[in-house]
């Protein structure tokens, strides 16, 4: 049995909305149809399990447009609506089509959010899940007990193959565990995948050669078309490269699944697009259960955003979402690595470490907060090392600085909510 | 150069949320940076062409929650920004990623909406498109100068596969020039889609042999596999099939680029999941937008609904989607079929065929429009081809029903709102 629960608003009757939900979604249309049997509802018919209701909102999320709109307060609840596994199989497109997808276009409600998905133990094992998840990923930074600590080449568009080189020359002196291409660059004529792979692996492989440590590089591989990016996929793997950004929403679950079967790379998702899913409360989806698509598909490290972060996610939700991604869903190597990143410098460290459960198993990225630190990107990095340091041992800031020079430098630049 | 149009909405300042869009999805960030140099951003700088005001919105779309919501009045405007060929290339996900994914997650605007989309000549030719469209489902069907009349197996979920068939027999036999089974049917436990096409299709091939007319069949083939869809692909392919459902959605970009490489058969396309992405007038995307990725991917027949729907999408929506798809991207081969369903019966023939330009160029579905039929599905089809004879000539339907007694029954049936 597969139970999702939706929020659902209406100005009309609630329980007649959550009926409605499950015929429509599974064997009814809005007539009675004389195949719609007692013995074939009993199998593959979804059933609404509980109504949980919750105070009116004062408005519709979907404002009434026309002559007759009213805008009025709209009831609301959590409903769990439970689908057999014969209805739907293992298939995720299945999944999403019967289970997400149709609700949305339902008539009579004025606001829908998917709020939970729990999978049956018929899942376990019928998804190929991340390939190296959190414990690969550290294998093959060789970082252990402190976050990974990672940065962006920046700026994300137009730098060509030789200048990001140097850039990335600077980062890996700089002693960072992780760089990546920014989401937006992929293979652009301006600097094609080859070149850049050509022009940029060799400082890795070199910096290796010399001290032993492997600079983690996702290079973007993202495209439209499956067969391109492997291509992509494999020009990185042949020059030795190990990891990979990769546009989830751009690519979509063809995408993802058709890569993840032949990949070696670790899969560094960004979920670009995927706020237009969530931002609006009333409607969409809920982190939680959307997250479980991709991490069943195969993503090893899950961009999330961070606290303080320059986009429009409120800290709550990055909390939440660092929350899901970490939670098994039928064991902890479905788990991905979270990524903290966007306008993060290390002064949110203390905060990140305190509401995410004391870990240090995340990626923590800094663009800005590591390359405009005003001694360089190598001051930096052990600025960010050092924020950690402290947040671990639960030594403020300010008081650690006093010792660590970096940190002190950071926190004048950075201090004042000039992040990066 | 790529231009979109944005339809932006903000308590703050237009201007300046029109230029972070800009700065934010090519080169910039939120700080200066050293690399981003005045030749850099000549080459890949998006920049803003345009700013058309519009009347302030009396609240955001979306709400502000927190202790200092204020939920008061905002600005909104129509923007359009012109990407670079050389920030984005040709490759959809990068179009996607770049001049759409990123911009919902933008901080500071309380609504976005992506209203147009104009591509550059250099996309022509650079994606595959519709292998089939119009002309190729008229050849197929051979249906001309009037709509191809289609259906659909219901209930949607649950039936067996002899169940399946004794249905289509019965379709068949009454005249139908396509039949499909419902988006929400894969390939379930209970009905494996080798089992449904060995069921369905020597019914279909027995009809065409005595007949001529072989009925085309659109096969639920989606999977979040490519490899699995490509054998569902094949299984109809191999039995004398020559269409196939595909949930785009639940597929995405790269389950349809790969499928459509190698596809024989023609690809109707269920958007299941879209509304979502639309429904909410301030947020999200227009139709005219979003389909033109699906028809370079090669959508070769649309779903979009229909006039008086069993979906909330109002009948001008409806209307704009179907001036969508039939309005050329660079030639009319990019055009997809439009496909008009839900609820409909043949009473929204001459309003749907008065609001498109007075075409026949269409798919019409009916499901219980044509199986709930009072005098059997054979007359069901024959109301609906009456009706459309009626709308072209101009005929109101009740004259037009005196002489044409299944139109006269179907108005019984139907007329009162309860259509199919």
């Amino acid at each position: 049995m597969i139970v999702l629960t939706y929020c659902i608003e209406t100005p009309g009757n609630i329980e007649a909305l959550a009926a409605k939900i499950a015929s429509d979604q599974s064997t009814g249309t809005f007539v009675a149809l004389a195949g719609e049997t007692e013995e074939l509802k009993a199998r593959v018919a979804a059933r609404v399990l509980a109504i949980r209701h919750l105070p009116d909102a004062d408005r519709p999320s979907v404002p009434e447009t026309g002559p007759e709109a009213r805008n009025g307060p709209v009831k609301r609840a959590d409903v769990d609506i439970a689908f057999p596994l014969d209805a739907i199989g293992t298939d995720l497109s299945a999944l999403m089509t019967i289970a997400i997808g149709g609700t949305f276009s339902i008539k009579g409600l004025s606001g829908i959010r998917v709020v939970d998905m729990r999978l049956p133990e018929e899942y376990r094992g019928a998804h190929p899940g991340p390939q190296f998840g959190v414990t690969g990923s550290r294998r093959l930074t060789a970082v252990a007990d402190r976050p990974i600590i990672g940065t962006i080449v920046k700026p994300a568009l137009g730098l060509r193959p030789p200048e990001t080189a140097a850039m990335v020359q600077e980062l890996i002196a700089a002693g960072v565990d992780f760089i990546k291409d920014d989401e937006k660059l992929m293979s652009p004529a301006y600097s094609p995948l080859s070149e850049r792979v050509r022009a940029i692996m060799p400082l890795i492989l070199d910096h290796e050669q010399k001290t032993g440590k492997k600079v983690m590089y996702a290079f973007g591989i993202s495209h439209a078309d499956p067969d391109e990016m492997m291509r992509n996929h494999d020009l990185v793997a042949n020059a030795g490269g190990n990891c990979a950004v990769v546009n989830i929403n751009s690519i979509g679950f063809g995408g993802m699944a058709y890569l993840r079967k032949r990949s070696s790379l670790v899969l560094h998702a960004h979920r670009n697009g995927w706020d237009i899913l969530t931002r609006h409360p009333g409607l969409g989806m809920d982190f939680k259960v959307w997250q479980q698509f991709w991490r069943l598909l195969g993503v090893d490290q899950f961009q999330i955003n961070g606290i303080a972060s320059k986009y429009w996610e409120p800290d709550w939700s990055f909390v939440e979402s660092f929350k899901a991604v970490t939670t098994p869903i039928f064991s902890p190597a479905d788990c991905a690595l979270p990524v903290a990143g966007s306008g993060q410098w290390g002064g949110q460290a203390p905060e990140t470490f305190r509401r995410t459960g004391r870990t240090v198993d995340l990626l923590y990225l800094c663009g800005g907060g590591i390359v405009s630190h005003p001694d360089g990107p190598g001051a930096g990095v052990r600025a960010v090392q050092q924020a950690w340091q402290a947040a671990v041992q639960d030594i403020p800031l300010a008081d650690y600085a006093l010792s660590h020079v970096e940190l002190a430098r950071s926190i004048e630049k950075f201090g004042g909510g000039e992040a990066a």
